[in-house]
């Protein structure tokens, strides 16, 4: 019931398929009072309800009501709707009347389309003890209430929501059991309390854990999260939807919502947004208005500022640039820059979802950008590439930097013992902000060369790079330093090589693509691609590289924006031949296989295996079990998402090999 | 003309006086073409407009109906209008076909409110000469244009440019040379080709330079600033007025004017924001649409974000939040960043004007928020006040941290060598993120008290506390330092004290009262406030101190929310006999003496001089030029703007001494 219709970082906008019609993700539920809703809240923005089967189940009228008319009529709401179970109210009051089973029952009675289990919400930071015999009963309820939907062929969706408390292991326990359920949905319970008390940190520790032992292929929910300022952060750590309770239990109170906080009436003296509401009142208008009408116009301002925030988080998915909205949003609170600071700590787990490749340059803007899934990529796979005999470490220039590099290169440190020169055995690499080391030959290969940081450096910024300059440097016999990074770093060195003048970079074409394709497709890919006798056609206007012939023969083509490879027929055989299933590769069952030849695009269902490497938009091998090749196309997911989805494309085709 | 209602960083909420009405700054005023204007402004939020003279002038037909029914019907706006004059053609095609004198004529026959005289703008980076030259034309224009005025009586406003290219002594010598004309309002002139190339860290120089040397009782308009994206900066920085074309031309290029930078209608899978149009209408429905119909709805939708955004940056001056709502504005773009870094150059500028409190707290956004005025200011009284011979330095805890230190402290390394402790000789400091040292008597001071930062520490900051430690030892015969800072700071301390383990610190009232007054009023003031027999009125709610009397006199207050002092009778009288003028004195002249004994608030214009070191929201003493108390009070303004303006108050008085 759930796609993937774009990604960023561990965010992406999803299509949930429902049985009263389909709901864009991230999505924002509000929360619709079965009696005393008087917003329409469709008007704004909302395409899917949330509302309490409990409280109705609670009320005679209500009751009779909903089990007549059906949930959609009771509360005049044609979109889906999802219903909570009583499990707050369980949390408030320590008991509810109803039972597991009676409130599934109930649910499936009024037709709703997503119900829940009556789970235990554990609060944080209770004792142990407590919050696994919490959790034990959650689970047990989740099991029961799936295995009476199974029973009696209910028709509603169902939520098996994630508790745990503050216990990391307890949550990933929970993670895993659920997921064994395949429930439809998966909320994120019980955290309402650690952003009352803005402890977003442990917010982190508790949806990335949660995150991280749930499927790929469903929807998650972050229940209770009804603040704009959270929406970016929850969604880049994969959430796909929100409730709204804040939208009218914040306007009861006169206070404004914004993705910058909270404002109180009170303390305003101009309206806070460019909603019509903001537009067209003032601060003394609504101080000097009955209670009633105010609540419902600072209601509507929440409700703009909660679907603008919705809207702008999808696009900055669309265009790639969803971390840098997420550091952005972060600076609002000391305590949000803390999660956002602590997300890094989750660069891995980021890094298995984040696209190979984005509409957008990376923008750094801050010490937090150093902790992007992009640089950690980066300087994995700069491990991993075959290394020669030196290094010759050059200063950050202009971009792209090779255009800047030539002649005299000036004076070169020396980082082990001299030795002679071996420039044909040398690699040549720029030291810059965020991204480290850059070899030259990379360096207009998506982020390297798209990417932005402020002149005016930090110190994080450049513990980091040193950091990593020291690194590299034992991967090699003898390194170059250049006088100007000896001048900044202050590293202890204080010879110069005798042939520091002798030291130049050569521009070369063959040497350039070779490395671009090892980057891409792994060491010795270069080799393997382009033997035989090279030829290079370039674009007139940029003189950039675009296609690459051997022999008389389209290998390659070179995509301007990213620099990647996009390759021919005869380049997949050439990469297919020159490495080992599982290797750039995505292995399709005996089912799909004409349907591959033909070139059809590739659902994730047919998918038996694929390279744990590969990420969305990366270009691939499309083989059967018997590594013969197929096709050769564009992932739309990573390895994960591949592997778990059961529905949706996960390759598209670029071409099938008969 | 000018009025300063509310301040914070450098800048103000003031409101301008027109002819056709006040307008309250900051201030946006959209272009409206003579000619082909659609868009009513006023429904946006517009309060002033600017058109220009110089196409009106050179279009027969347009310039006979303006001198007969004059510019307001003419464009059909009955509030105030600016004219430019024709500069820009000037700049663009070399020439124009009026003089200096003609254009000043010809607006005030127009009857403009705010006319421009023909300055030239200067491209930045030009060769010198062309500027000084070109400088010198501007600067004698501006004197010719406000001499025929003063001579005809013209009833218009006038505007004089500064210009100067990116010489940023250039830029100085005009702001001085102009503000000695005393023009009514001071545009900042060709920085446009700064921000289209995104080279705003060089506009900050510009802008610095510039405000530094123009009045502060006069308005500052960064001409052809037009993206929301940079007012806040440029508030902040003391621009009060912006003018936007881009409203219209980035819409007639499909694109999104918002605080996050541009958006492009062909990359939008959602609008970007909560406005009318956003909510109205979808990507795809703008795309399907008429290019007129189309450009007039995102023009609108770029009228509403950008007076959004100006009414957000009132709120922020208004809450004393601004400098926050900048560092998260200048996340957006690196160059942004990089300003926003560069700002940091200034800060010894911007402490000269940003209010001693605020209604906020200080909440920390990263590195650059080390550059805050607040924390400059600190540190410099800091240093100013006497030292007992040694210094205690503990680490933080969450705050007040007078509540977390009691009892055994644990283990101190010495710096210095060892000498026999005394403990009533010595001063006890916390070493925390962001102020660096803060005495623990200070601890519930603004805004050592009222300040968050993040728990996951940067390396910016953590360099920047240990960097005022290396200071503040230095200070002292002996330091002692806590184990749990040595141990994260690594400086190189080996020898724990002997007496370690006898290392308290004591609570004490009247130390503390004394610490703040001397923190608040400068060193000594302790001793000479709180002499005789001190009692204190403490709050049962909170256990505060909020009275203190010394022998049955009531001597000062202390305010809840900030923990500083406001004076009694008594109190101004003993500060007042314990200091040499200025020293916390506002001086008024003679005429004012009896208004202001009889508690009437005190004008600028009175004000014969005071001391350098006032900002608003301090408690000052009101003396004659004999240095007679008169009074007590409230600043209003720095001590830059008191001396400045001629119109407006500048102190609130609290109560006359008769």
């Amino acid at each position: 019931m759930f796609e993937i219709k774009a990604k960023d970082s561990r965010g992406r906008v999803g299509v949930l398929k429902t049985n009263h019609g389909n709901i864009k993700t991230p999505a924002l539920m509000p929360v619709i009072h079965p009696r005393k809703q008087v917003i329409d809240v469709k008007k704004y923005g909302a395409d899917i309800v949330i509302t309490n089967a409990y409280l109705i189940y609670k009320d005679e009228d209500l009751k009779e009501e909903a089990i007549q008319k059906g949930l959609h009529e009771l509360i005049n709401f044609d979109g889906p709707i999802m219903t909570d179970s009583g499990s707050f109210q369980l949390s408030v009051y320590g008991d509810v009347d109803i039972t597991n089973k009676e409130v599934i029952e109930f649910q499936e009675l009024i037709k709703t389309d997503i119900g829940t289990s009556l789970d235990i919400p554990t609060a944080p930071y209770v004792d142990r003890e407590k919050a696994e015999n919490d959790l034990k009963i959650t689970i047990e309820r989740s099991k029961e209430a799936i295995e009476y939907k199974n029973e009696n062929n209910f028709q509603m969706k169902l939520n098996s929501v994630v508790q745990g408390s503050t216990f990391l292991d307890l949550r990933a326990k929970c993670g895993d059991e659920l997921a064994s359920l395949d429930s439809d949905l998966y909320p994120i319970g019980a955290v309402v309390p650690l952003m009352e008390s803005y402890n977003y940190g442990d917010l982190v520790d508790v949806v990335m854990t949660s995150v991280n032992h749930l499927p790929d292929s469903k929807a998650r929910h972050l229940m209770g999260a009804g603040h704009p300022m959270v929406f970016a952060l929850a969604v880049a750590m994969g959430c796909d939807l929100f409730d709204s309770a804040a939208y009218i239990l914040y306007a009861e109170d006169d206070r404004f919502l914004t993705t910058r906080g909270t404002y109180k009436l009170e303390n305003l003296n101009e309206m806070p947004c460019s909603c019509e509401v903001c537009m067209n009142y003032t601060p003394d208008d609504l101080r000097d208005m009955e209670k009633d009408k105010r609540r419902d116009l600072i209601a509507q301002h929440n409700l703009f500022a909660s679907f603008a925030e919705i809207k702008l988080i999808r696009q900055a998915i669309y265009e790639g640039s969803l971390m840098e909205l997420v550091e952005e949003r972060c600076r609002v609170h000391p305590n949000l820059l803390d999660a956002c600071r602590k997300l890094g700590v989750y660069s891995k787990d980021l890094e298995q979802y984040d696209p190979r490749v984005k509409k957008s340059a990376f923008f750094y803007t801050g010490s937090e950008s150093l902790n992007r899934p992009e640089i950690k990529r980066h300087l994995d796979k700069l491990r991993d590439l075959d290394k020669k005999r030196d290094l010759v470490i050059l200063p950050s220039s202009k971009k792209p930097y090779s255009k800047y590099i030539g002649g005299k290169l000036g004076e070169f440190y020396i980082y082990g013992s001299e030795m002679e020169l071996d420039l044909d055995n040398t690699d040549f690499m720029v030291l810059d902000i965020p991204f480290g080391l850059i070899p030259v030959d990379l360096d207009d290969v998506y982020p390297l060369g798209q990417n932005e940081s402020p002149k005016i450096e930090d110190f994080d910024s450049l513990n980091f790079v040193e950091d990593i300059m020291s690194e590299f440097v034992e991967y090699y016999s003898q390194t170059l330093i250049h006088s100007k990074i000896i001048k900044k770093f202050d590293v202890g060195l204080y010879n110069i090589h005798s042939d520091s003048d002798k030291i130049r970079f050569k521009k070369d074409d063959i040497r350039k693509i070779k490395s671009i394709a090892d980057y891409q497709f792994g060491p010795e890919s270069g080799e393997a691609l382009f033997t035989g006798d090279i030829s290079l056609e370039k674009s007139k206007k940029t003189g950039k590289i675009r296609h690459i012939y051997s022999d008389g023969k389209l290998i390659a083509n070179m995509r301007a924006a990213d620099s990647f490879f996009v390759l021919s027929t005869e380049g997949a055989k050439r990469l297919h031949n020159s490495s080992e299933s599982p290797k750039n590769r995505v292995i399709v069952n005996k089912d799909s296989e004409p349907f591959t030849k033909e070139g059809k695009s590739v659902f994730s269902k047919f998918v038996v295996n694929c390279d744990k490497n590969i990420r969305s938009n990366d270009e691939v091998l499309l083989v059967n079990e018997d590594d013969e090749l197929l096709a050769y196309g564009k992932s739309l997911l990573s390895y994960n998402e591949i592997m778990d989805f059961k529905i949706g494309q996960a390759i598209k085709n670029r071409k099938g090999i008969k």
